[in-house]
């Protein structure tokens, strides 16, 4: 069988030529006759991986010496902790907006830690942005968080608020799929399970002046100082995960860097948008100036025809369309390892569907 | 090349039928036509892999009902700081013994979150195991921690303690490298990524009437009731590297399980301990009655032939003998993934070396 084409919203398609080098080299990795998963961290094999994947993603995303860039374990969820754990002294205020199911489960998270204020929202549609004029923010707020994609709704921020406040964003879909002014954040943080790499760890860019604020009960793998200090290294980290991000990385340079994977991500979207405008049987719920490039939702006219619809999606190599179990509908999420062929296909079967079903 | 015979400390060797399987369905995994890192963690496929994994660990150890099995972020690292918060209220008291490196890693970070005692110690040699007659155990103590076999200085319990209050234990090297009764803890806890799998990953058995006591202020991915209500999915957890642990515990129940595992390690340390005991010119460090039968720790009659000796071990093929930076020499770790050829091609290498150096 070929390689299907993956729709994923995470753990995503990966490039399949950082998969082939993987297998590639799976038990004897740069002939040295073992596996990447089976060497010490902190040999020099090892450490030239992990250096040279900072050195690539400081480059694809031209991050300076200001920012500290941090391979962390446990995924974007992790940081909803270490979030107020590191910027907020304890029962301090903190400014969160809300736009979906991850800027809730953030806000859930940091309101053990901290004083969470609700700067904005966009309950309970969860389809649009609330524009920042009607934001309410407090000036004493050590952060305001914000998710600027919101993975299973859709919605997506087009813009950067400009706030007083130390900006920290929930990246973890859109990280890497365009250039980003970082200089403009305090806190950039993702998951890699979508556009980086695989589920279990995160990344974080964190300005070094934000360094060494946390509180006295912070995990020590939770300090952002303590994870700086040490390379990434205070514990054995997710090794593997760590160097499949490195092949992604080069993978992303290899094919033009951000600036290409923004044109092909633009291209796919706009395709499959277009055409979901363009039809009466799909529809997507989603405001028009706040559509995600890299998720997008959409809803058959007769919610009957959902599971044959994913029944012959499935048949036809076309996986993972279902949407999330808190929204129903579909979803196809166009990261960037997923091709644009993948989404003209995608397109065919929907238009075939819609000729025989609608 | 041929695969080298790997003496790493971990990430450590893995079992080349593991490493074979997962490179031949990398891109292409059970016919589906996309990567197991590629799906879903809550998809019916990858559920049944995590459920899998969980029946064949509890098989292999004869876990029964009354404990939980929990598959978590960070190694066994992030457990140091999940302990207290789970197990002991703010300020509480807690015992540790004290026998080495990750012994006192595990209290450092302990005694962030708890009032710690330490009931025994064997500074600063630490190379013996504190008889239990000699502790001082405080029956106001929430729990009591130790580290049964310490993987730097290759110190082992080789009997469990018999106290009164709930015994938590840290078993990363030796977790699957022989049977246990597991009903003599409260918690056990290990990394995988010595025998059980991938750095990244922390495999947690715990009691499940100690559940659902943390302190509030403990993160979502660190609270065992959370992660134990949750299937281990809170988030995303590290879907590949539960895969692969999936991959090695049906090698282990396919090679015999745990009773054969056991029978292997002991012929494989006796071998070399032996070697060790009857030569002049290499020595371990260990008391006799206290030897690791995973990590075993041994000193050159002459560190100034420290160098050359991991230099022709290098070109031989015997790879990762150097001893840990904060205590020097070599060491051979023979997880369940190093054969017992690799054992012998190592006696004859070392023979050989002392013949020509000593």
């Amino acid at each position: 069988m070929t390689r299907a084409y993956n729709f994923a919203a995470g753990p995503a398609a990966l490039p399949e030529p950082v998969l082939k080098q993987a297998q590639a080299e799976l038990l004897n990795w740069g002939e040295r006759g073992l596996s990447v998963m089976e060497v010490s961290h902190r040999g020099p094999e090892f450490m030239a991986v992990a250096e040279q994947a900072e050195t690539d993603f400081r480059a694809l995303l031209d991050i300076s010496d200001e920012y500290a860039v941090l391979f962390l374990h446990g995924g974007a969820s992790m940081q909803f902790s270490a979030i107020p754990m590191n910027l907020a002294p304890t029962g301090g205020e903190v400014d969160y907006v809300c736009t979906g199911h991850w800027s809730k489960k953030a806000i859930h998270e940091a309101r053990k830690f901290a004083d969470v204020q609700i700067a904005a929202t966009n309950e309970p549609e969860c389809n649009y942005i609330p524009p920042l004029k009607e934001w309410h923010l407090n000036e004493r707020a050590a952060y305001l968080h914000y998710t600027p994609n919101e993975t299973i709704q859709g919605v997506e921020f087009h813009w950067i608020p400009e706030v007083a406040t130390p900006l920290v964003a929930d990246m973890s879909s859109t990280l890497l799929s365009r250039p980003l002014p970082v200089d403009r954040f305090a806190v950039i943080y993702a998951g890699a399970q979508k556009n980086i790499g695989l589920a279990g760890l995160a990344v974080v860019i964190v300005r070094k002046d934000l360094l060494g604020k946390a509180r006295a009960q912070t995990p020590a793998l939770l300090d952002w100082a303590v994870m700086a200090e040490s390379g990434s290294m205070q514990n054995t980290p997710p090794t593997f995960a760590w160097y499949l991000t490195g092949l992604v990385l080069q993978w992303i340079r290899s094919e033009g860097g951000l600036v290409e994977m923004e044109r092909r991500n633009k291209r796919k979207a706009d395709k499959l948008y277009t055409f979901i405008e363009d039809s009466s049987f799909y529809r997507t719920p989603v405001a028009a100036k706040c559509r995600s490039c890299m998720n997008i939702p959409f809803i058959l006219a007769d919610a009957d025809l959902d599971k044959v619809f994913l029944e012959k999606t499935q048949q036809q190599g076309l996986l993972n369309l279902k949407g999330h179990r808190s929204v129903g509908g579909m979803r196809a999420s166009l990261y960037n390892a997923v091709s644009e062929q993948a989404v003209d296909a995608l397109i065919a079967f929907m238009q075939d569907f819609e000729a025989t079903q609608g």
